[in-house]
Formats: structure tokens, C-alpha cells, sequence
């Protein structure tokens, strides 16, 4: 039922990055569900973690393990989050961590580990030790496509993206693969994005682009500071082709730009393969007195249930729309000053319904399997934009089944 | 599919008050739609309204006229919310409010005129002029179960709720009704409420007591500030016996008790009519360190539609909670003090799964059609609860559906 998400297109080969897959039964399914990373000597890695209190303990321990500075491995298991498991699942995440080392032969603080699914039980730890010795023997430049299926959960298709530009006569290649599919409140949902390039960044300028990118992409689907247990996104430099690129360059900011265009194509296969979703919709505020206020409302109503199984039933019902705008508590917001589009359809004029609006208008435009919400609130010269889908019946199987 | 609502009983008459229901066609159907409540001279009327920018016309002109200070009547029609009209819809609601004043012989400005149902369409005008008259032959004092009906939208149940208590050696009468059903984010539906009672009460006195009543009950089930277009709650007393209450007295004390205790079971009835709801849930947040944060968590959790839809499926996926309690945004929340309950058992210890806990427990709990969800965050002493339902295909269904 999920959207067609961008044609699943080969990844390249990253330079001084080699991965692998292996099958561990985390759950009882019969897939790769245990992803190995190693990178190369050299390589900088930056990261965004959750904001959860409950922050899960492969999370607490890839953030102190970072802070090394030479991480050399990444570890990935689909299937169970390993959160709200006190300190059997830190010990858990450490043992991981120490097994992928003795692999690899580097140490434990150089290794990142990371978990998705099921909340609250302990990781199969003996099956997942078992299964690096066999990942790390099986690592391999080309082992992405894989990758990106083997982090997936609730996920109906892999998601990758990808770019290869040149700077300085040089090929720079970009990859990116990620998992996330809970989108009818995408805080809520686990998200994981792992994006690399072989170009050689600076630790500092490297720190700087992650965030950037993850505020123009990934935030865009979720609400800044509400996030889930375990959602994290890595930015890999592995340095390994041409030299350090200078951030005042002409040269980084398209390699900037290059990188943010992955973040963003992977945020949005994300709301795509949303669970249950069949429209992707982006939400789009113009006229807003500050960019804060914008997404305000741009998420009000991308989040709003009301509107979101409107938007499944193909049923243009803008008072929806008008309801959730209003209830964004925006202080003094003029209602008579607000319009509304759905594409080019003017369907809210001055806070009525538009005069040359009719419902078959409406209707050709919501039963598109993607437009835009145009929410113009007369009030300033700040716009944002957000990516949401509808919600519909399949949500509740998926959410409702998830754990049988 | 609604859980079932407290049996429904006949409302008592409430002297001063008389009421007219009448079907006035608002929509393609076949029942009462129109109602029409008069007063006798000395009532004190008191109201809550939406906060929502979007305030519907009939909210705009009821706040103007509340303020005369000598309400006579309320007009109420259900299938169509007048919000999002513009002047047109401004025009509609006072021309109502003249057709009423007409029929009873009062100023337009002594009537309060209510609308719930569609966004963004305009009053069909003429035929709820036409059903004014009519209305205002009909008044009656024991209208109150068929006004119950009358003000219903997707509702599948009238909802009452009355009391009798004795106060000074004479009987004062009670009486509530509400509709309102859109509960997966209570924020979005149309809350309608009256509560009436032959008490008289001063104006001062009364202004607080509605104040008070809706902070127990209804902001117990939606977010303060985050309203639909059209809610209000209106409290009536009529004055038609007895003397007025001393505010410092004991006996307003049980009298007030008693009208708080009409407007909570009123918003419970609301809860467990939510649309598509199987379970009705009481969230329970101690040992928090303020009454605002306690609220924030119980509506976190309350709110999350992950959270509503394992209610929904019967699988106590704690998980969820702890993810839902993370979330909630709380400064310094220490993940390893919390502790959470459903029912009796305890589920979270210490923020990891109880040793004692077995999964046979939480079902137990689980697919009991009312329970308590109890978060102690371990940081504090105030409490606070609120009241949710689960999240069911039918919620998609309703709602996916509602304007076809």
C-alpha cells in the first residue's frame, strides 16, 4: 500500500568503507537483520542522536564512544531497539561492541552500536555475537544495497540515495541508506540514516554539516527534540580520495549541497514508505513572521489525524485545514488574513472558502498520489516547508500487529 | 463499536429552563437537529469557549452577547459548524439569534447561538429560521434527553449527566448533556456541553465555578488552548429556587462538588464515546515534580497514537509508555526513577521491565474494556490523571468518511 518510493538504484562504492550482512535472528524471520560497518583508518565520523529521556542504550554508548574520535566500525541490529533495559542492555550494547573489535582488531570505543524495533527486551545477545565474526568476514565495498535492507523493520521497502560529483578533477561519491516508516507522528518512530562519502572533511566542518543536514531533511518529517528511543543519523568522511576539501571553498559548498540533497532524498523515501501511507504531501507556509512560527504550522497540520485521513479519503475537507492552522497558537494570527492552495487551487480566500473554489477542484487534487499545501498567513516574509502522508487503515493493522 | 456509555437516564426537569428540539434538515437526514433552550428571567449564564484563531462565527457573536449579562435562550444546531464563513457566517448566526428573539419576545443580544458539524460551508439559513418558530411553540421542561439527542454529530450516543442534592431543606436539581466524539486528538473535535442547574448563584461566583468545573473535566481530555473551532461549555443557573448560595458556605461546597461531578461524568461519557473507541483508560501520572508536568506526561502518553493503537490491539507494549514518557519533553527526567503500573501490576521498574512482570499480567490488564495506566516519574509530589480511549479502524473509517 506504501507510495512507490524512488526506484531502488545501486549504491556506489564508497571508498574506505566495506560493509556486510548477515542473518541473526534477532526476531524469528528469515532475513539479514545484522549490519556490519567497518571504515578505513582516517575516517571522521559525526552524528545526531535522539533527545528521548529514555534514550536507549546503544545510543548512550555510540555517544560516548564518538566522542574517541577514531571510530572505526558502526554496528547495526534490526529487530529490537535494546531500550528501557537498564544496565543488562548497556552491557548488552558493550559486549557488542567489544565482539566487533576482537573482529576487526581495533577497541571497543572505536565501535558504534545501534538497534531498531521492539522497546523493552533484551537483545538475543548470544545470536548477534555469533554473527560478527561471520559479518566481519564478509565485509565488502559493495555491500550497501544490502545494508539498507538489513536495518529496515516496519519498512516495505529499502531506502538509498546517492550522488557522485566531481571536485577538483576528482570523483566524490556519496551514499546514503536509511530505515523509519511510523508516520503518523514521526517522532515516534525509529529512524536510522547512515550516510557516507570518501571525500576528506574536517572533523569540525564535519560536525557542522550533519547537523545542517539533518535540520534540512529529517526534521522536516519529525518535530525537532521529540524524538524516539533510539533514532540516530551518521555522517561518514572517509578521507579516502582527494584532499581535504576547504569549507570556504566553492568546491564544499557543492559537496555540501550534494550531501544535504542524500539527507533530503532519504527523509523523504522515508515519509513515502510512511506505514500505511498512499499520498505524500508536502506542507508549505509562506507569509509567516518568523521561520519558528512556520513550522508551527506547517507540522499542525502535516500532523493533524483530522487531516491526515482527509487526505486518504482524497476528501478536500479545508476546514480541516483552516481548524488545524488555527489551533497552531499562533499569537495574534488574523484568520481573515490566511489562504490556503492545494496546488495551484485557491481554496481559502482572506479565512473563507476561496469564490472560484469548487469541490471538483479540490477533488482532483487530493486524489494525486503527491501535491503541495500551500498555507499562506499573511503576516510576515518567513516560509518553511514540511513532508507528510495520510493516514489510513493499513496504519492500525501495522501499529495494531506489530509485536505478533 | 463504542464502549457503552452509563446507562442513559431521564434528566430531571430543571425549573426556569425549558427546551425544544426540532428537525430543521441541517443535513440529509431524518432527526432533530435544532434545539432551542429558554430561560426565565434572572438566569445567570457562565461559559468556556474555544481558544482556537479560527473561533466559528456562532463563538464570535456568543461572546459578544454573553457579555448583556441577561441571557434568555440558547440556539444550537448540529450538522453544521458556521466556521470558516467569513461575514456571510457572522451574518447567519445573528440572523438566528433575531429569529429567536422574535419567537420569545427578547433582544437578539440575549441569545447565545451554537453550531457543531462540517467546516467551512455555510448555514442553511432558511431552514433553521423555519424551524425557530416551531421550536419556540414546542418548549418544554422536560426536553432535556431529546436536546441530548439533537446536539449529536458523530456521536453514537446522547450523552446526560445529573445530580439531586438538598441544600438548606430544598431540592436543587442538576443537569448536564454533551456531544462530542473525535478522540484521537481531543483537541480537533467539537466539544458542546450545558449543564444546567435551578440554583441560584451569583454571577461572580458562578464565572469561577464553570472555569473550575471545565479545568476538572473537559481539559481533562484535551489539550488547554488546543481546541476545536466551535467547543464552549456552558453553565446555567436558573435561580428558580431557593435562595441564593453563600459562595463561603458548606452547602455551596457540595453544590459546587456536585456540578463538577455532572460536567466529569459528562466528559468521561465523551471519552468512551470517541470515535471507534473499544476502551476507555485513565492515565495516571505521580511522584512528578509540578501539576504542569504531570498533565504533560499523562497527556503524552494519553495522546500518542502508538500508545492508542496497542490499547486497541490489547498488547501491553510498554515500550510504548516509556517511549511516550520520554517524550514528553521533561527537563532533567531521570529515566531510572520511573516506575509504571496498569492496574495493579507493575510493568517498569527503575525504567526497565519489572523482574516480577509477566506478559500474561499485562494482557490481563490489557483487554479489560477500563483500566489505569499509573506513571510515577519518582521526582515529585503532585499528581494529576486524564482520560483516553484506544485507536481503531474505525477511527479511520469515521473519519476518512464523515462529509460522504
Amino acid at each position: 500500500m506504501a507510495l512507490t518510493v524512488m526506484s531502488e538504484h545501486s549504491l556506489p562504492q564508497i571508498p574506505g568503507i566495506r560493509l556486510a550482512s548477515v542473518p541473526a535472528k534477532i526476531k524469528n524471520w528469515e532475513r539479514d537483520d545484522l549490519l556490519l560497518v567497518a571504515l578505513d583508518e582516517g575516517a571522521r565520523v559525526s552524528a545526531t542522536f535522539t533527545q528521548n529521556a529514555f534514550c536507549a542504550a546503544p545510543v548512550t554508548v555510540a555517544k560516548e564512544h564518538i566522542k574517541s574520535g577514531t571510530v572505526r566500525a558502526l554496528l547495526v541490529n534490526a529487530g529490537n531497539a535494546n531500550a528501557a533495559t537498564g544496565e543488562r542492555g548497556i552491557a548488552d550494547a558493550r559486549a557488542c561492541c567489544e565482539a566487533v573489535a576482537t573482529a576487526l582488531n581495533i577497541q571497543p570505543s572505536q565501535v558504534l552500536p545501534f538497534s531498531t524495533g521492539v522497546i523493552g527486551e533484551h537483545l538475543p545477545l548470544q545470536r548477534i555475537l555469533d554473527g560478527i565474526p561471520q559479518a566481519a568476514e564478509q565485509l565488502r565495498a559493495d555491500g550497501w544495497d544490502a545494508a539498507a535492507r538489513a536495518i529496515m523493520t516496519t519498512d516495505t521497502k529499502p531506502k538509498t540515495a546517492s550522488r557522485t560529483i566531481e571536485v577538483a578533477g576528482e570523483q566524490i561519491r556519496i551514499a546514503g541508506i536509511a530505515k523509519g516508516a511510523g508516520m503518523i507522528q514521526p517522532n515516534m518512530a525509529t529512524m536510522l540514516a547512515y550516510v557516507a562519502t570518501d571525500a576528506a572533511i574536517a572533523q569540525p566542518l564535519l560536525d557542522t554539516l550533519v547537523q545542517e543536514a539533518v535540520a534540512a531533511s529529517f526534521n522536516r518529517i519529525s518535530i525537532d527534540g521529540d524524538t524516539s528511543t533510539n533514532d540516530a543519523c551518521v555522517l561518514i568522511a572517509s578521507g579516502a580520495t582527494g584532499q581535504a576539501v576547504d569549507g570556504q571553498s566553492e568546491d564544499f559548498a557543492r559537496l555540501k549541497q550534494a550531501i544535504i540533497d542524500v539527507h533530503i532524498e532519504l527523509a523523504q523515501a522515508i515519509v513515502k514508505d510512511g506505514e500505511g501511507a498512499t499520498k505524500f504531501v508536502t506542507v508549505q507556509v509562506t507569509g509567516a513572521a518568523s521561520i519558528q512560527e512556520a513550522l508551527r504550522v506547517a507540522f499542525e497540520v502535516g500532523e493533524s489525524p483530522l487531516v491526515k485521513t482527509a487526505l486518504y479519503a482524497s476528501d478536500p475537507n479545508w476546514g480541516r485545514l483552516v481548524m488545524a492552522v488555527g489551533n497552531a497558537g499562533i499569537d495574534g494570527l488574523d484568520a481573515g488574513k490566511v489562504n490556503i492552495f492545494l496546488d495551484d487551487v485557491q481554496v481559502v480566500q482572506d479565512g473563507g472558502r476561496a469564490g472560484s473554489y469548487t469541490e471538483e477542484q479540490g477533488e482532483s487534487v487530493f486524489s494525486k498520489p503527491e501535491f503541495t499545501i500551500t498555507v499562506d498567513l499573511g503576516r510576515g516574509e518567513c516560509q518553511e516547508h514540511i513532508w507528510t502522508c495520510d493516514f489510513s487503515h493499513d496504519y492500525v493493522t501495522i501499529n495494531a500487529e506489530y509485536r505478533t
